[in-house]
């Protein structure tokens, strides 16, 4: 079993072969902020672990390579939209496409960059094309769901944290978890198993959502790659602020009512401000404990799929390392 | 055999009842937009193609519907994303989704509209679900860059007569060709005869928007449906524009080349010198000789079809009411 680093190798040689392919088509302003986009880097989680999956059950691993594409085509393609919707600049230290390019090559450039997501599945050789196609279909509605609820949460002052749950869920947790699923069917797994995969992706995936919503207010600058407190700074409903307002009483649940309601340029202050709310409440045990329950499920799910254990542990590392486990 | 005002009556009531259907689907502010465009209306002249399509070889039209909504749905995604690339404002005397509700719910919105109409093609019940999977990802992909090639040539001053076909061939003609080979498909029809189907709704989708273009110019504004002249207005690269480019000479040249580059408010003084010079060209000539051209050879592919004169008659039928003919 090849381990994370061996496979995303492995994956990248073949993405970067693509990339070869889609530079030889026209027009041109249609396809270089494709390839712009894909080769902005990032983890290749998706894909990664879609190939892993695969690797359970059979180890012709390159049939799985399609279908990984698919995933982080579509996974990329929604980072195009969601930046010019978000008004985002930079990702990953890079200019994003509307601000590179223009508006109008953002929305094209992701609409095809949606569209050759298709082609890369239609490329899957499988007897289950019909289920895989079903399942990439149905996650990638449910992505946009997500990204919905995500942009009506920004006008809305009562949001839960069970609609927030449910809205990652949608925008992230499905993702990983279809990834995991496809790999299994396409190297053939029982179905109870790719149920299985999907589950154990799922829950991997909140537990994986809700650290990174913890790590931008409790992480360290150095190892996150983002400036701590982005999301006090931009008022984000995340679970550690829905928790808090949740929690919080009296002259501290106004307190943070009034720190999100006004406008300030003393950034500085609002994030220590907001995060001493945070501690009085103590959110950090909500928020690990929720943590610790997704990966918990997680990890129940995984160990229920009906293979030799040496067949599981690289995967099973890759879920470890996510969560920055060493149990 | 039933006509194209039935078949377009049996598709509507289809549609208006998949539109019950997504009203029930959250969020709501994603979803309505998609409700809103598809009620926009339209003559649903690629649903109701793949359904006679499909009707030449099999009765049983309403398993057309699925793909029919398929087309119809996708068609639409990229009528919504133009407008907003085109900063259209208004669409069939409503507001563009960009303007009612806004550039994020448009961009959103299609996106979910383009997964939407592969959610349709996977419930084709057919044994050429993989054909036509690809045919319906190879066209979308091509729609892309037809709109990428129309954007371009806004900035170019070279463009020939021959890109502007092929970007309307892009654009415009392969998908009325993909609906009728599709529907075909569907119905088990040779593939000889898919084929050739596909051919016939190619040229006359070249032939049908090359009309257009020329109804923007020469069409009567009560049964045309828009202001006459708006093309010239805007300085599109039509037809009617490039081969009087490439006629034109001398001062005839010069001055066209002007009205092209100088910024004007009287827009109707405009659009008259535009057009002597389109008559001293005689450009109407070139579009009438280039539009027979391509009918007659749709209508020739379509006379090769291996099947009874009486299952093709209404379909032909379709074919000269499009270029309103009588023979």
């Amino acid at each position: 079993m090849r381990n994370y680093t061996e496979i995303t190798q492995l994956f990248e040689t073949a993405l970067q072969h693509e990339i070869e392919k889609i530079k030889q088509l026209q027009p041109s302003n249609l396809y270089s902020p494709v390839i712009y986009t894909l080769n902005m880097g990032g983890k290749r989680i998706r894909p990664a672990l879609l190939t892993m999956a695969y690797e359970m059950f059979d180890d012709q691993i390159e049939k799985a390579f399609p279908a990984a594409m698919a995933i982080e085509m579509f996974h990329n393609f929604t980072l195009l939209h969601d930046d010019m919707m978000d008004g985002a600049t930079m990702r990953r230290n890079k200019e994003t496409i509307h601000i590179k390019y223009s508006n109008n090559t953002a929305i094209l450039s992701g609409d095809a960059m949606s569209i050759i997501s298709y082609d890369y599945i239609n490329r899957c050789d499988t007897q289950h094309f019909r289920e895989i196609i079903e399942i990439f279909t149905n996650t990638a509605l449910k992505i946009c769901e997500g990204q919905q609820y995500d942009m009506d949460f920004e006008t809305r002052n009562d949001v839960t944290v069970d609609e927030y749950l449910n809205m990652i869920g949608l925008k992230t947790a499905i993702l990983l978890a279809a990834s995991l699923k496809i790999g299994a069917l396409l190297a053939n797994a029982p179905k109870t198993d790719a149920q299985l995969l999907y589950e154990f992706g799922f829950n991997l995936g909140m537990a994986f959502q809700l650290q990174d919503d913890y790590l931008d207010t409790y992480g360290d600058s150095k190892t996150f790659g983002k400036k701590i407190g982005g999301d006090i700074v931009s008022n984000k409903k995340t679970f550690l602020m829905l928790k808090t307002l949740e929690q919080a009483q009296g002259d501290q649940l106004n307190e943070l009512i009034q720190l999100i309601s006004e406008k300030t340029n003393n950034l500085q202050q609002k994030i220590e401000r907001v995060k001493a709310i945070y501690n009085h409440v103590d959110v950090v045990s909500y928020s690990k404990e929720i943590m610790e329950s997704y990966y918990n499920k997680a990890i129940a799910y995984f160990d229920r799929v009906n293979i030799e254990h040496n067949k599981k542990s690289e995967l099973l590392h890759v879920a470890q390392k996510m969560m920055k486990r060493n149990n």
